[in-house]
Formats: structure tokens, C-alpha cells, sequence
């Protein structure tokens, strides 16, 4: 087991700095000259002219007739004029060149035709109407300056000035190496120690988004040798190299050892979570940089280290993040080791951006999809209490965020569906939901954290669902509850239900996977062993959490347990057996303005409607008694 | 003379929703299936589910050993256990699989190696260090909703849960007929009469923007019948047709005929300024829209008419416009008749937003290139006064706008060239100039509208520069002057000066354009006038006004007047002869606090760096004593 010792971790900042003051002249854009109709997007390496003017000589700014002034001095209302055709005017339309000696244009709504000749009622001035050269653009007048990023009214203006190509920076290419034994084509069935490749995709369209052109190699397995003459190959093809994964200290991570052979290595290790084995090296007088092969520390690697060596090369500017302030939802804690990216969610509730952490993982690749934005803990901060404001760094726009329904609570797949089908609405509105159980969800709801919260929480005393949940957690406050879908709990278990299992009492004899504490799913579960007299600590797994109906689905696919509980859709999504335990009211608790907010009128027209039905059915295991009707609780 | 009557023209909003409405099925999104790494910006048709679970299977979270926790239940730091190899544990890397019946990871850092086997030192928990099977993405979970714009970190995400193909909107094909007698290709040389055809490039590349793919045809010339057949073979090709220009009411104005035609027309004529004369009509079952020729119009109808098509076929939401509240520097007056878009230039100013209008005329396409943004005036309106507050949608981000020095004043070629230096530096700062001349430019600083004001005002008593002007209109306060260059002015004449003009003695004979009133070239010209004797009324064109230097040279190269005042550098740029008529110093006025901000150090170093002289030596007529000291005045 030989493993490479990591050089003590640099910060963010010192390492990124260090690493271009390095690189220096290495990264110097190159100049090349492309026709102004492909320019769009690509950046001026030079202050552009104008070679003619616009307009290129004097020209009529309306349709009508080209006249001499002078000579309709005398026209009034009182003593109408008529100019004689071809001698006194001519017909012009917007456009055309008025030349010597007409000086002066009248509309064609002012005149009126006669025999040869036209009337006129009125005097013009000299200029009149008339577009003099230049007026827009003089030749030899500076359009665009360099490092100029052209946009479709760029391209009109430089044809306009007569200039057909022009100077732009190079697109630099980037080669991309995935590296290791274990990983296979997207394209093949994998098979269990198989990673599927994922990272240089990703790599390639973030390159294309920064103005590179990336260069993708195929797989190479764990071989000194052969990922070494990859490397040589991709550094004479590319102004750039980009080496994934192999960047860490483990026994097979080369990456850091090739370097050192052929070129060397600045920085291994920055003080960045996720992302913190990156390798900043050079080679061939060309940056080759070694990228951590978790998803997200991947992304973060490349944001972080290979976009400022494109901006570099092509001349673009760091575009201007929106940041907003946003009150955190749960305590945050991160080391002094490093700086951390957190993923949140962000939604507006009562006025308000709260925020709330995804999962912290570097290989939680769906929480960078499901993020609207970061937290930054930096490195010299141990992190953040619950309820303070914090700064996030937005992917989406102010706009989209405010138009964002924030739903925390169950989970159950309708809201997948309602949330794809409000997606497909004109209006741009979103749902954002996350699962963290019924009365976890109730209470982001009353921290104002969410604008919904989807429950199923049941009073066992009196067998109603929900009210008096709510009840007692808004005293003295009016709230709405609007009534979802009736749907089919049960024990979900491996196709044909080898184990034989019928109902709760057979949970003593089977590896169990629970939900967490607070899911209405396992406030269901502890009723039933309560009334079949099971004590939980008699359920092997009892404490096996997973935080969704799919999660807790595909353990029990897996085989890594032999019985789950959940709702029926999820069962028949995996293809598993399902024996049902009761049905349950999955109902949606709101603040009563919430339900004055479009978005939420947009919500319950979806949620009433035939498609959303069609959807539930296909899926399976729910029914609509009473779907969208509206309960006052309290007040 | 046949003229088109117009229709009455409809207000935008209805308009574009009375033709959303006719069109109706006509544009319903097609759907096809593209690669996953092929679908960066492309916009998914339906949700996307994941095909395979993220991680595969349980998987080692850390490099190091996978053992059996409960054969470490008796490991303490007292009692170190030794583990067989083989037996006990496998040696695992980050991501291998954790097989029964391992079912933790020990990290490499806490083992220690021994003969046949590790030490530990202390028991671990089932599932330390494993990532169990679907920890990031569950088999049957959606990933994405419809009508998401994949970004990179989708394509990683995708590939991870198996999705390979998914299926997109197709992208719509838009056909652009330019039509027009008088147009050219910009490759051709044009002659008096000739248009460059510009206006199709700019929408080829608006079209690609915004997620269609253009199809661009050949000039066709002002003829029913071409026109025609080229609409028809368009309407066979794409889904959308656009034919630029003819939209009007002019005599060869064929659209709105051939459409009604083969076709039908809905509206001809929007009450939007630039952008009046559009046609919404349909052909074949197809969307056929008549956009005017000026390139303000054009674009502006194209965003107004042709993006909603686009939008509704690609799935795309409108993006999030940035707006701002700015106030106005001048007055704004409207008609009732339209909506009017101004295009303005945006700075930030002591705090506040201030926005300049720029030329209004629909073909001031130059004026969309310099824009910041819009400021809409709407039809019910007849427009602001200057100090008003008024609503500014944004071309740029805010930060962009916030690191921009706002420049109004005097013009000289030397402001193109610190512009140009500025864009260059990564600090991504910007130089924005108006060009009102000297005395209307300390208006401005003085009205709290520029952060910066070029000036040349002599004294005619004193023989000093622009500090008794500063003085006089700032009393009571410091200012400050940064020095400048001094720059040789002179007369303006055709190449081998024809007319034989030595001095302003020779104005009265011949045709003269002189600068805008408060211009200090203008200032100079009145005093050499006053010492030679000669009454302005004496100098035929003393009224026609330029606003530039550029455009005084433009006017005498094109013989439309013989004679104009101007710097060197005007003159040389437009191969003129040049009298010197004697030297002024041109400086910068700014307020104390100016001077602090980051910006105006970089302008500063510029100023003073050998770059700069190096150029403005090119240029010719400058000389630099003094450059970059500062004067302070009052106070």
C-alpha cells in the first residue's frame, strides 16, 4: 500500500494566485481574425474601427420627395406651390441618397399630386428629413473596444461600418483525460465496482459555457505509463490539460507523480471542501491540472482552477454573480481546515430569503442540480447558527427564486409531478421541495422556512389526519390545510416476497429499513407495532434511516434489507412487491396568505386537474376524495 | 405613386397577444431525442427519470480497509486488534464496492500495517466510510422536470444515473428573406445609393441566442413576384419567416401585399417607436412577421415579435431582465401615439443611478451599441422631465455599471483610447462617454451626472484653461483639474486644399460646419474670430452644428462643407489637410471624492503610462507636459 503523502493544503486564494503568477507568460491569448458574421460570443484581442460611414452619404430619413429648400421659400397655406417633377424635386424613399442640389426632404403625406408636378403648402428648411453622412457611425469612429464580448447589435454595426472580420482572441483547447481501472462508458451496462464516467461530459460543456474548446480522451485504466504518454499526447494537441481523477493520495493516484516526472507540480491539496485534491502543475511549458474525481468537488475544482486559465486566454470577464442575503434554516459547522461550499436551497417566504443546506457530500452531484445557489463558510469561520444571515452566491436569478414555491415537509412522487408539470406552465414558476418529514416540515413552516409543508401525521386517538398537528403547533393562529390525495401505505419487500412477510408482526424476523424520526411513515409504522404489541427495539433495523419512499425502495431492491415501509407508487417504481398496512391522508398546511400567492393559485389548478390525476393513477395507489378542498384551522 | 394605407397601429401587448392567439397550434414545440453530451443548452420535452441508482452499489467513502464491524467491537487504544488480510478486510480505494459481509471502511491514515494483516485501535460502527447504494440518486427518481435548459452539471448528473438520450424541443428554423434593390452584401464596395444589408446578420445571430437556427437567403430585390417565390421556398424550409425590410408604407413596400395574398395579415403597424412599421401575418400554416428596415426598429421588433415565437417552440422562459431606478439627465418628451424605447447610457454617481438619453432616431444603431439600457416610455405617457426618477431595464449587470466611469464633456480621440486601455485591464472597469462638449459636460459634474468632464475653455483675459470656468460654476467648493494634453487645433480642409484657406480670415468665403454651442472648440473659434475682426454672421455655416471632431472631418471629407475646427488627430484620421490655428490644453475636472475611487486610479495610471503616449503619437497633434498633475481649485 504505497500512498503519496499530500503537501500541506493551501488556501483558495494563495494557491490560485500563485499558480497564474507561475504560469505567467504561458498564458498569453493568442489573436486570430474570424469573419464578423461568426462572431457572435467571441471576444475583440483589439479596438475595432469603422472603415465607412453610416449612413455612407446624405439620405432621406422618410419617404416622400427630395426638394431645394431655397426654392420653397414662398409655399403657405394661403399661396400653395407646385415644384415641377425632375427639375424642382425627385421621389425618394426612406433610404435613398439625396444628392446636390436637393438638400431637404418633404413626407408624402404633405404633397399633393397634380399634372406633372406635385403641391406643397408649407416652406421646409434645408436638412430637413435628411440622415446626413455619418450621423450613426463616422469612418475611422472606434465601435468596439477590445476584450469585447460581440452580441447580435455588434455584428449589425461593424457590417454597417464596412468592417467584414475582425481580430478575436483564440479559443483555447483543453484536452480532458478521465483516468481509472474502475470507471466505464456511459454508453455500456455497468456492472457492481463500475463507476460510470460522468466527470469529462461534465467538463466539456463547462469548457464550451467559458469560451474553450474541449478535447475529450477516451478512458484510460490506472498505468503510470499509459496515463503519462496520454498526458504527453493531449500536451501537444492542447493549451490545456486536464487530468480526472487520480489527483488524491490513494495507491493508485499517479497523477501527481507524473508531474513531478515530466514537468512539476506548484500546488497538491487547497483548502476547499469538497475539492480539496487538486493538483496545479505545469508541463511542456503548458498547465496541466489534476481534478478530484467526486462530482462536485470535480465542478468546484474546475470553477475554482481551469475558468480563471480560460479567462485568461479568452479576454472574458469573471461574469458578476448575484448575491443575496439569506437567513439560514439549520446550523452550519465547517473546520478552520478550509473553506466550504454548501449548497442551499433558497426560497422567499413572508417577504424574506431563507435558506436551507443540501447535502454536504462531494459526491452528492444532485444536490449541485437541485442547489439554487452556495454558501461560502470561509476558511478562517467554524461556521453558522440556524436563523443567521448568511451571503448565497445564486445559480438562478432573483426572479426565479421569488416565483419559487419552497415545499418542505413528506414526501411522496406526486410532488415530482406536480412540480414537472408546473415547470411546463408559461409562467416560469418553480417548486422547490425538500423531504424532511411531516413534522419536520411543519415546523420550517412555522419558522416561516417554507410556504408548504405536505403531512400526513395521524392523531391516533381520533383517527383524523393532520388538524391537530397543526393546531397545536400555530396556537392561536389561523391556518389552511388544503386536502391532497388519499393514498396506500404498506411494507414494501423483494419481488414474489420470498420471506413470506404479511404484516408488521413479521418485523422481528427480517433486517427492517426504517424512515427518519418525524416522517409521518414512521409515526404509521410505530401505531401499527404499537397495536400488534411489537416493541420497535424487536425490529432488527429499526434505526435504519432512509429520508425518502424511493430511498428506502431501492435498499430493499438492493438487498440490503429485506422490508421497508412506504407508499405504493414507490413500491411499484422499483418493481418490488408491496403488502398494504392502511391508507393515509396526505394533505398540504399553509399560512392562509400563502394561498393569494399566483404561484400557489397555479399549484391547486394543477392539483385539481385531470392530467395531475391521469399521472397519480398511472403511478398507482392513490385516490382523490375531496382533492383541493380548503380547511380553516384555529384562528 | 402607390403608397400602402397603414392599418391603425395596435399597442404592443395587444398586438403580440392577438398574434400568439391566431397562431395558436401553429406553434406547438416539436420534441426530439439528442445525446445527453450533445444537450448543453437545449431544453428537456418531458421529465427525466434516472435509469440506475448513484452510488451503483454500497461503495468505500475514503481509501483505505473494508472490514466486518462487528469483528472490531474489542479494538481500544488499550487493546490494539490485529486484522488478517484476506480474512478480516480488503484493502479498498475511494469508490470500490463494499461486498458482504465488509460492511465499514477503515481510513488508510488510522491503520497500521503489520505482517499479514493491520492493527487498529479502536471499533467502528456498521457503515462508517460507505456510501450505501443510491446515496446521491435513486433508480426512478426524476432528475429533472421539462422545460430545464441543461447546464453542464446536468449532463454529469444524467450520465451518473444512466440517462444517455433524452428528449429535447427541437430547435425552431427561422428562414430570413433580406430584401430591398438598394441593398448590397457588406463583401461588395458600396457606391452612392448603396445600403450594406447588415440587419439579417444581426438576426441570424439573435435567432441562435435564443435557441433557434437561422437560415439566412440571398438579397432578393425590390419584386412582388421574387419576393414572393422566395417566401413560399422559405415557408417549405422553416417555421418561422422573416422578411426585412418592405414592412412599410412605401411605394415598394410588397410585404403586407404578397402576405395578404397567400396569406392572411393581422396586424400591420405597432404603436412602439423605433419599431412602428411591423407585419404579424401567416402563410402555409406558418408564422410569417415583416420587420422594418432602420436597425433599432428592426431589433426592437425582432425582440418584441420574433422571440415570443422562438420562446414558445424551444420551451425557453423570457430571461429575468435587471432593472434599475435612474435618474434622468434630461427631459424626455413622447408621443401618446406609441411606446417609446430610449436607449441610455447608466452610471452610478455619488450613490445614485443616473441615466443620459443617446440618440433617439430608429437608425442611430451605433446608440444600441453604446446603450446601457432602456428606458420605456410608455404610450399612455408623454414622457419625464429631467430629475425624474425613471425605470431603467439593464443591457449589463449592475456591477458592470458600478465600475464604470461616467465621462461627459469634450470630445477627443484620446477618450477612445483610455477607453479602449481600460477594457483591456482585468479589473473589468469601463470608460462611458457622452459628447456634449466642454461647458455642458461641467453642467453635468455639476448637476451630479458624470463623475468626470473633459473640458477646453480658455479664458480669454487670462490665457488660462478651464479654471476660471470651474471656479465660477462651482463656487464655494473644491474641485479638482487633472491635466491633460495639449492638443493642436486648426482648420479642417480637403486634401491639397483646394480653396487655398490660411486662416479664420478665409471663413467668410467659404462653407464652414461648425461645433454645437458650448463646445470649447467652438469657444476658440468665436475668440479667433473676434481678433481677426469678423462678425459670425459672415461665416456661411457658422449655424450648421457637428458634435464631434470626427463628424466636423466626416462633413468636409464628404464635400459637404468645405472647411470645419478641429483637433490634429480628427483631420489625420480622415486624410484631411490641417491649418493650425494654435494649441489648448484639454483636462479633466472632477470632484475631490472622485479621484479615491478604484476606478479612476486605474484611468489615472493609464493616463500617465507610455502606452498611452505611444498612441495618442500616433494619432498625432498632442503634447504632454504636466500630464497628470492635479490642480486643486476652490474650495
Amino acid at each position: 500500500m504505497k500512498r503519496n503523502l499530500y503537501l500541506k493544503t493551501t488556501p483558495v486564494e494563495e494557491a490560485r494566485e500563485k499558480y497564474m503568477e507561475v504560469l505567467g507568460d504561458v498564458l498569453e491569448p493568442r489573436a486570430e481574425t474570424v469573419r464578423v458574421i461568426d462572431a457572435l460570443g467571441r471576444v475583440t484581442a483589439e479596438a475595432v474601427f469603422a472603415r465607412y460611414s453610416s449612413p455612407l452619404y446624405n439620405s432621406a430619413a422618410m419617404d416622400g420627395i427630395a426638394v431645394i429648400s431655397s426654392r420653397t421659400a414662398q409655399a403657405s397655406e394661403a399661396r400653395p406651390l407646385t415644384l415641377k417633377a425632375a427639375e424642382d424635386y425627385v421621389i425618394v424613399d426612406t433610404g435613398d441618397p439625396v444628392r446636390k442640389p436637393y438638400d431637404s426632404v418633404i413626407m408624402a403625406e404633405d404633397i399633393q399630386e397634380t399634372d406633372g408636378g406635385v403641391i406643397i403648402r408649407s416652406s421646409v428648411p434645408a436638412w430637413q428629413h435628411v440622415r446626413p453622412v455619418g450621423e450613426d457611425i463616422v469612418a475611422g469612429e472606434m465601435i468596439l473596444t477590445r476584450c469585447h464580448v460581440i452580441r447580435p447589435i455588434d455584428i449589425g454595426v461593424l457590417l454597417s461600418g464596412g468592417v467584414t472580420e475582425i481580430s478575436v482572441f483564440a479559443q483555447p483547447k483543453v484536452g480532458i483525460i478521465p483516468t481509472g481501472t474502475e470507471i466505464v462508458e456511459p454508453y455500456e451496462d455497468p456492472e457492481e465496482g463500475d463507476i460510470i464516467e460522468s466527470n469529462s461530459r461534465m467538463f466539456e460543456a463547462m469548457i464550451r459555457e467559458n469560451g474553450g474548446i474541449p478535447e475529450r480522451y477516451g478512458i484510460v485504466p490506472d498505468d503510470y505509463e499509459a496515463i503519462k504518454a496520454k498526458i504527453l499526447e493531449a500536451l501537444g494537441d492542447n493549451d490545456i490539460v486536464i487530468v480526472n481523477a487520480g489527483s488524491s493520495a490513494g495507491t493508485e493516484d499517479y497523477t501527481v507523480h507524473i508531474l513531478r516526472d515530466i514537468g512539476e507540480v506548484f500546488i497538491h491539496g487547497v483548502a476547499m471542501k469538497p475539492g480539496k485534491p487538486v493538483i496545479l502543475g505545469r508541463a511542456c511549458g503548458k498547465p496541466v491540472v489534476g481534478i478530484p474525481g467526486y462530482p462536485v468537488s470535480a465542478y468546484l475544482a474546475v470553477e475554482n482552477f481551469v475558468y480563471p486559465l480560460l479567462r485568461k486566454l479568452t479576454g472574458m470577464k469573471e461574469p458578476a454573480g448575484s448575491s443575496i442575503k439569506a437567513v439560514l434554516s439549520r446550523r452550519l459547522v465547517s473546520s478552520l481546515k478550509h473553506r466550504e461550499y454548501v449548497r442551499v436551497r433558497v426560497g422567499k417566504v413572508g417577504g424574506r430569503y431563507v435558506c436551507a443546506p443540501l447535502a454536504r457530500g462531494a459526491g452528492a452531484a444532485m444536490s449541485l442540480v437541485r442547489a439554487d445557489g452556495f454558501c461560502i463558510i470561509p476558511q478562517e469561520n467554524e461556521g453558522y447558527e440556524a436563523g443567521q444571515t448568511v451571503d448565497v452566491t445564486l445559480f438562478r436569478s432573483a426572479e426565479d427564486i421569488d416565483s419559487t414555491i419552497v415545499c418542505t415537509g413528506s414526501h411522496d412522487l406526486l410532488l415530482d409531478v406536480i412540480s414537472d408539470m408546473m415547470s411546463g406552465e408559461s409562467e416560469g414558476i418553480r417548486l422547490s421541495s425538500t423531504h424532511i418529514g411531516s413534522l419536520g416540515g411543519l415546523m420550517a413552516l412555522q419558522r416561516g422556512e417554507a410556504h408548504i409543508t405536505p403531512t400526513h401525521l395521524l392523531n391516533e386517538e381520533t383517527g383524523v389526519y393532520n388538524e391537530s398537528y397543526i393546531k397545536s403547533l400555530f396556537p392561536n393562529q389561523e391556518m389552511l390545510l388544503v386536502k391532497g390525495v388519499r393514498r396506500i401505505q404498506g411494507l414494501m419487500v423483494a419481488p414474489g416476497n420470498p420471506l413470506g412477510i404479511h404484516g408488521v408482526e413479521d418485523l422481528t424476523r427480517v433486517r427492517f429499513v426504517n424512515r427518519q424520526r418525524g416522517a409521518g411513515t414512521r409515526v404509521l409504522l410505530d401505531y401499527k407495532l404499537k397495536l400488534a404489541g411489537i416493541s420497535p427495539e424487536d425490529v432488527v433495523g429499526y434505526d435504519a434511516e432512509a429520508s425518502t419512499h424511493m430511498a428506502v425502495a431501492a435498499q430493499v431492491a438492493s438487498g440490503d434489507a429485506d422490508c421497508g415501509m412506504g407508499v405504493y407508487s414507490a413500491a411499484h417504481a422499483m418493481g418490488l412487491d408491496f403488502i398494504p398496512v392502511g391508507d393515509e391522508e396526505y394533505d398540504f398546511a399553509m399560512r392562509p396568505e400563502t394561498i393569494r400567492m399566483p404561484e400557489m393559485q397555479c399549484f391547486l389548478r394543477l392539483l385539481e386537474s385531470d392530467g395531475f390525476k391521469d399521472k397519480l393513477n398511472e403511478l398507482g395507489g392513490y385516490s382523490f376524495e375531496g382533492l383541493g378542498d380548503i380547511i380553516k384551522i384555529g384562528g
